[in-house]
């Protein structure tokens, strides 16, 4: 065999397992008995081990060597480059300290789940200075062999092509426009009458619509399908896409927007391009262009009024009718603008904000300019300052809110902001694309969005940088331009 | 670190992509959408692969040589030998040969699927001859290097210590006794009258009902669960048990009955031995002993007079009143005889029938009687000879109607009858035990028998074999009388 196609051979195994991975924390969440804890830690940390030991195996540097002086097509170069990349992060962290990460973060874990509902952060403390200095340790010991700074390798790992120069010119003009304007936008809705829905609305019945959107969205349920969890998510793989939920008997729009949101993420698996479904290049293109998919679908196309259009027959056909359910009131209800607390709730004129805090915070603990100990003071300023609202003695709704960083996922946060633009900009290129002189629009049209979206975006897998992508599809690398302009338009328009 | 203590950490590295394997084999019965059958294949073929690499590692051979020199208590004795067996039995199997025993067993087990519902045995031959002869292939790989015929190597693995001549000797006794008991029982139940129940019986009804049995005999929620799948069956792990049925609104014992033979399994799981649940000693004993426990619950626990004057409130608390439900009608209803062509729908006593047929035939094969392509004949030529019925061109309700062969399962058949056996002997020695003279009888407690069976049988995992641990619990090894004289005072008494 070739030693490319024995490369292509080792790296569908290691996908075989990392789809393996992914079903399991799928189960972890929806269906596991509670007493298996420990039992799916270790059978994750032995699936972990064996894929690193795929991935690092001595077989791997010549063969790549090899595969590189073939004649490849330009997929097929892109492909053993992702390899590379795959195999050196790898090989940057021996078994053993990967070992005490799995470790380290599934305690931490476990500790911030019972000691974020009490508050304490005191005795949380420990864990994640334990959990902070393993990924600091990993972060170094790439940072060596990348020619990267230690907080650029975490940028780097889900936000390729980005580091915090780039990503800093990008939040400053955030961080500069986005406080007068949210300050406008209440203001301008302060004066708005809107109705509450009235619930309750049966589970059964949310789960229902839930499903008719996922359907009319274009999710695929011969490879895919949807439950609950205390979190939504979306995990699986491409053929196999699990998303999941949560239900509130008294606030159907949470639910929806969840699946919403994760049917976003599920196209975009479900459209990644199938004869490289098992390679490094058929895989997402980042975890920013993930979160850039959920947002185009959530943000984009189910917060917009031609959306609560279609939408309000259905609610009514479910729930029957009520003063709340016109598409006017819903396009009000779906976006209003509140500072608060809690980031997952936040609406998405202060959501990059909550990403900006987090973001500078993090910057400080890898540059060594502050500790883990003084995570609370610093969140507190930051609320302040971004926000306006204070988290004094608040762990619980401040520091301690997000699963991440007690996960040993430092770095990851940006990805959320940088997808929410690049989902304002490929959006905006569908609608230009599609309102032209003469156009028969197709804006409002989900299947054939769908297919834009597979054509423009999922087929290409990660054949092309984000910055690439985005100039192919849209003229120009990343820019605030659309996202502030979306803003604009839709609140202050 | 010592060479046993290394040993256990690879092998706990072993059960834990075991425990993964049978979290995904659930899963794909109960949860995966039809579309993702290939990416869940070749995940199973990856681990499997693993799984076999870490165990016929170059490492194992000399750490086993090192650690029987060591002193071990005996339960790490035993310990080191179970090691050895599955470290010879899988360096006996080429890593390309398990892949093909893997695909061909996958392909074949889809055909099945199709053509069963067909009628088709002319384009099933083929597949079934391929499984057949990679199956053989690794029989004979292991006669060679074990000392056993290739037959007798396939018995070793669901029933270690059993062999075709002891086996022979067993059934041949079963042969002589039951068709003549089937002809006495018929004739018997002849006047009997018998109401059937009425339905339909709502599946979340039966579901609540069989929840509620689930817990009254033991099983521990918070280590398992209770899902729907096409066939019932048991899987997960100790800490983490999935155990299925299937529901028809018409007959709500069929679903019963299979969530009383479930939970057998399931409550051997979880009560193996904690200290010892990733190493082989912790193991279920065997899959004889398996289906002796599920059959224990089933047969001796569920399908007696005492359980069905438990049931029938129970019955009438979910469905209603009826005829039907009285403790003598129903324990009538559950003890009916009669020869029929399916396997899993037998009564107890014709069951053993069905068993031997497929013992023989596999014996045929195996020892080069016969070819494939006569199964067919051989398997109507059975029918009528011990249950006096033809299955001539009908396949589906021949030769066709087992997943078993389809999947390369050769010689686990006889482990459910020598099950049974051990069932009854088992339970006649906890009987036996509670009755003497002055005791307080403990029969027809579920809490007071789990505990027994913790005891005497769960906890012992495989330290023992069969034999030894009937010794112990009953005074002698595995015997006909037990179950024969069960079936004389059950139905003829």
């Amino acid at each position: 065999m070739l030693p490319y196609e024995r490369l292509k051979k080792i790296f569908a195994r290691i996908s075989h397992l990392q789809y393996v991975q992914r079903i399991l924390r799928w189960d972890e969440a929806v269906m596991m008995p509670e007493g298996a804890g420990l039992a799916r830690a270790q059978a994750i940390a032995t699936l972990n081990r064996s894929t690193q030991q795929m991935l690092t195996s001595k077989k791997i540097k010549p063969l790549i060597e090899a595969a590189r002086q073939a004649s490849l097509s330009p997929w097929d170069s892109t492909n053993v480059a992702w390899m590379e990349k795959e195999y050196i992060r790898a090989t940057c962290v021996p078994l053993a300290l990967s070992e005490r990460v799995v470790k380290a973060t599934l305690a931490c874990e476990q500790a911030w789940r019972k000691l974020r509902a009490q508050n304490n952060w005191q005795d949380f403390l420990p864990y994640l200075q334990q959990s902070f200095t393993l990924i600091k340790e990993v972060a170094e010991r790439r940072s060596q062999v990348l020619s990267l700074s230690p907080y650029d390798t975490l940028l780097d790992e889900y936000a390729p092509g980005f580091n915090q120069h780039t990503i800093d010119g990008i939040f400053s003009e955030l961080k500069t426009h986005l406080p007068p304007l949210v300050q406008r936008i209440i203001a301008k809705q302060r004066e708005e009458s809107i109705h509450t829905p009235t619930g309750p609305f049966p589970v059964e019945k949310q789960k229902q619509l839930g499903l008719h959107i996922m359907q009319a969205l274009q999710f695929d349920f011969a490879h895919g399908r949807l439950d609950e969890s205390h979190h939504p998510f979306c995990s699986g793989g491409p053929s196999d896409v699990r998303i999941t939920t949560r239900y509130d008997e008294h606030a159907f729009m949470s639910s929806l927007f969840g699946i919403c949101h994760e049917t976003g993420h599920a196209l975009y698996e479900q459209g990644l391009p199938g004869k490289w479904i098992d390679q490094p290049i058929g895989n997402v293109n980042s975890m920013a262009m993930h979160e850039s998919q959920s947002l185009l679908i959530e943000m984009e196309v189910c917060r917009s009024q031609s959306f609560f259009a279609y939408l309000t027959p259905l609610l009514i056909q479910q729930f029957g009718p009520q003063a709340a359910f016109t598409p006017e009131n819903l396009y009000k209800l779906a976006t209003r603008v509140a500072p608060g607390f809690i980031r997952v709730n936040a609406d998405e004129v202060t959501y990059p904000l909550h990403v900006i805090l987090r973001y500078e915070i993090e910057k400080k603990l890898f540059n060594g300019e502050s500790g883990i100990n003084e995570l609370p003071v610093l969140w507190n300023d930051f609320m302040q300052s971004y926000l306006g609202i204070s988290t004094d003695k608040n762990h619980k709704d401040g520091v301690m809110q997000d699963m991440h960083w007690s996960a040993g996922i430092f770095g990851y946060f940006p990805a959320y902001t940088l997808g929410r633009l690049i989902a304002a900009q490929i959006y905006a290129a569908f609608v230009q694309g599609e309102t032209g002189e003469g156009k028969n629009s197709r804006v409002g049209d989900f299947k054939a969005l769908n297919g834009w979206l597979k054509e423009h975006v999922y087929s290409r897998g990660c054949s092309l940088s984000v910055n690439e992508l985005l100039t192919e599809i849209t003229g120009r690398p990343l820019t605030t331009d659309c996202f502030l302009g979306h803003i604009q338009q839709r609140y202050l328009g």
